[in-house]
């Protein structure tokens, strides 16, 4: 998410959601921290959309209950937000705009006119912001194909003359390649080899991408006809995302070529093509639980051949070379990234990011969307073309830049960064929540429980002892009567001392936790309760 | 691990350690189940170690405790395990061997004789075994590089003559990179990297790579004395490893090469190296240390250039991004992998596999070391170099493979994979523990705890409630409040059933439970502990 302002008028371009990291166990996705926004609500005047990602359109449920404003998206990226709002009981009060490229409308003080891109969805948009101090192009995620699947290649012209004849004010750039080198290869690889894959498959052919890369589904639609397959969807994200595109017209293929599950199984194996969702090794997805003999509908038999068409996403890695290996486990034939080109992601490379900024030769250049190595990496590209390294600002989030027409400067930070949803809760990261969890988990838990009597300070009964996470049951039993016997022993040691609660709990996590260390060489989270009666 | 059997001998190859994986968590390390060795243990003659890395003597500490067998070791690696013993006071009764290249020994009915081969270590050596029924040869880890850094390479000729006129029995061959085209780059081309890095380099120069890695350390201090610098180095087990292979040959420099940290101090920036570890990422690092701006000794200045001379092993790809975001992030410039050749892995690419296959010409073929893709993809190799598929192998753990000189059959599974270690603990992969500890890290755990009278059935004080990794202490106070007087209403109302404990702890659970998820819409585990007096 990002936002231009101008005097009384900002615009927000985006909002997307953070799928959650490994040291945030438990959290179900992260949403831009909107407080600088939800201040100044007032003067906000729409959010734009680039396209139909759920990492630019998915918190887009948190965010309008907070900031109730008109959305401006492109066909597809509509139909996909409608679906998100419609789920969420927020569809009747959104204000939700179909854009077209080259179709220019007024917000405040801004002229925007969105303008074509090419990425792994279709109708992908770039943004040009005309402001009364310049133009302010922004690119989405893009890569410059010229024979994409889907035939819409960009407008390289028309981004050039939006940007004006002595360039723009302003660039801002998709950095998530900027470290290859190179070009980014064009879509039509891929229909080749996938064309290829389908055409030398001795039996069924199980195609798994992403359930948005609509352009991919049709490229193997096309390779369907043309080798007599006929093709069934697996997964109900595929399923409602094909049917979707169907209806809208992105899909285009001969009526029959899509048939039901039922149908394919009474066809010969070498007519048949599976889709299903799970490239990301997913564990609920149709494709992982093939891989692990535990779908419903579809067993793996020797012939099978599965191509992952698509690569993993940096953390999944591990989950994806799994779901790889068990497919080779139960008999498959499997054609993956690694070993042919039956994907290509949807982000330009040096080459064409060069292009970019060429093309638009702005003034100031601020790389967005990749980590901090991808912004670095691609202000030196720019650089490299002759940009002063003073134009050239790599931002943390929450950074402010002001610009005039003849100068750019960092002025300010405001509140910025995510926000973790983990049911209801909304969370920062620094949550100490999150630090319990991640020792829980390294550790288990061990509780202590037990009853003084107030009046004698007495103990009442043994105390409790209560694992989760710590030792299987076999291993427990004398630890725990011994553990039992230390805390007892701990509190009487204490006398009177133990009336105090928070004495007693500490003494007794104390000696209980160096009692476990001792004797299992590990370090168990100890909760003490103990009650006063 | 593998071991080779013949009437009364059995010999082992290696005894490695498992990294843990995510789906562990706390554990220390995985090493291999050794069951069916133990129940043969007065047949087992020794254990014959290819080189000195982890996950080829790493388990050697578990294992000599339950096998008392002498163990066979190139120069460096009976450095490292005499090290590893040392620590673990088990090096008085270990039996270590130091084996030469090409220096044949006997053990039972088998000919045991080492070979050279390149790996990311020096001293690394494949195996040949020479059996009553033909020869064995097993690669260990390799790669061809015909220019090492270390000039040791391989000879490839006498390769084959092991493997005699007519060819081996049986090739065992590393196919961890079996998936990649082509040849592995030669270390000579990094060592060129990494001398540019360090001539064009303004100030200070600090290179992570793996403590390991000789070779590498000796091409930086060639870098330094080409180019003026000292070389300094941080972090415990490089600094340990450097002095290691300094005393026994392995590194070679002009004796005031290497400074202390406070010497280099003195020196001007430019004529500074600091060699470090944390390639990987690991918390605790140098590297690490020095990215997040919390190193004792260093801190990062404009000027400075940082090299990953590693690549991130499967796994650890967001650690290591992190760590070189926050490098450029404190003004570093960061030359890394994705950027620059600044390190080669020590795995064959398939036309050098394809050459060991060629050069060994064996009647059988078990692809070894790497993952079931790997091992497949081998595999596919051999047969396009004309093997039959029946004389492949694409074995799992515990797989017993039976060989005549004419015919190859598995004919058994014996009791195989990885046992697990925390603390002083032995753990299967499919343990509660780990179920419970990945539950508890998703949602945290809420305890709840009572006293309850015997004699009048009643419940003697207020339920107490007492959480971890579920809530922050502000939303914690109101909701638990309510979840205690829900546990008193859930047990009253259960009037005597109450004192079936198994009743009222499940009755109690649920309840809260339910509550809780109401509230919150998350499901923490949830423990009862009810005592009775």
């Amino acid at each position: 998410m990002m936002a231009l302002e101008f005097d009384e008028d900002i615009i927000v371009i985006d909002a997307g959601l953070l799928f959650p990291e490994e040291d945030m166990p438990g959290v179900d996705l992260g949403i831009p921290d909107i407080t600088y926004l939800v201040q100044n609500k007032e003067r906000v005047r729409a959010i734009l959309i680039t396209h139909g990602h759920e990492d630019h359109i998915g918190a887009l449920p948190f965010v309008l209950p907070e900031l109730d404003v008109p959305i401006y998206a492109s066909r597809l990226a509509h139909g996909l937000i409608s679906v998100k709002l419609r789920e969420r009981g927020l569809i009747r009060n959104a204000r939700l705009n179909v854009v077209e490229p080259h179709s220019p409308f007024r917000l405040g003080c801004f002229r925007i006119e969105f303008f074509r891109v090419c990425h792994s969805i279709p109708d992908a948009m770039g943004i040009a912001v005309t402001t009364p101090i310049g133009t302010v192009i922004h690119t989405g995620d893009f890569k410059i194909d010229h024979t994409p699947a889907d035939g819409h290649s960009m407008d390289l012209a028309a981004i050039a003359r939006l940007a004006g004849d002595d360039g723009a004010l302003l660039l801002c750039s998709d950095s998530t390649y900027a470290e290859v080198k190179g070009y980014t290869e064009s879509e039509q690889v891929v229909g080749e080899a996938l064309d290829r894959a389908i055409g030398e498959a001795p039996g069924r052919v199980m195609i798994a991408t992403f359930a948005s890369l609509i352009s991919r589904v049709q490229q193997v639609m096309d390779a369907a006809v043309r080798h007599n397959r006929k093709v069934t969807v697996v997964g109900r994200s595929m399923s409602n995302n094909v049917k979707m595109a169907t209806n809208m017209g992105y899909l285009n293929a001969p009526p029959d070529t899509i048939v039901t599950m039922n149908e394919a199984r009474r066809l010969p194996h070498e007519r048949v093509i599976i889709m299903a969702t799970g490239s990301q090794g997913e564990p609920t997805s149709a494709l992982v639980r093939i891989a692990n003999g535990e779908h419903r509908d579809v067993e793996v038999v020797p012939g099978d051949t599965v191509v992952i068409s698509a690569s993993p996403i940096p953390g999944n890695e591990k989950v994806v070379a799994k779901t790889i290996d068990n497919l080779f486990r139960q008999g498959a034939n499997v054609i993956y990234s690694r070993i042919a080109t039956v994907h290509v992601h949807g982000h330009a490379s040096q080459e064409e990011l060069k292009t970019m900024l060429s093309l638009v030769n702005p003034r100031f250049f601020v790389p967005i969307h990749g980590e901090r190595r991808h912004l670095v990496a691609h202000a030196a590209l720019a650089r490299s073309m002759g940009m002063p390294e003073e134009n050239t600002f790599v931002l943390e989030d929450g950074d402010v830049l002001a610009l005039t027409s003849e100068e750019a400067v960092v002025v300010d930070k405001v509140a910025a960064g995510h926000v973790f949803v983990d049911g209801r809760t909304f969370w920062h990261m620094d949550s100490s929540v999150f630090s319990e969890r991640r020792r829980l988990a390294r550790e288990g838990v061990v509780v202590v429980a037990t009853t003084i009597g107030v009046s004698a300070c007495e103990v009442l009964s043994d105390p409790e002892i209560v694992s989760y996470g710590f030792v299987e049951l076999d291993e427990s039993l004398e630890l725990f009567e011994k553990s039992s016997k230390m805390a007892l022993a701990t509190l009487e040691e204490m006398g009177t001392e133990a009336l105090s609660l928070d004495n007693a709990r500490a003494r007794v996590r104390d000696s209980i936790s160096k009692f476990l260390h001792k004797e299992t060489g590990r370090r168990p989270t100890v909760l003490t309760v103990i009650e006063y009666i």
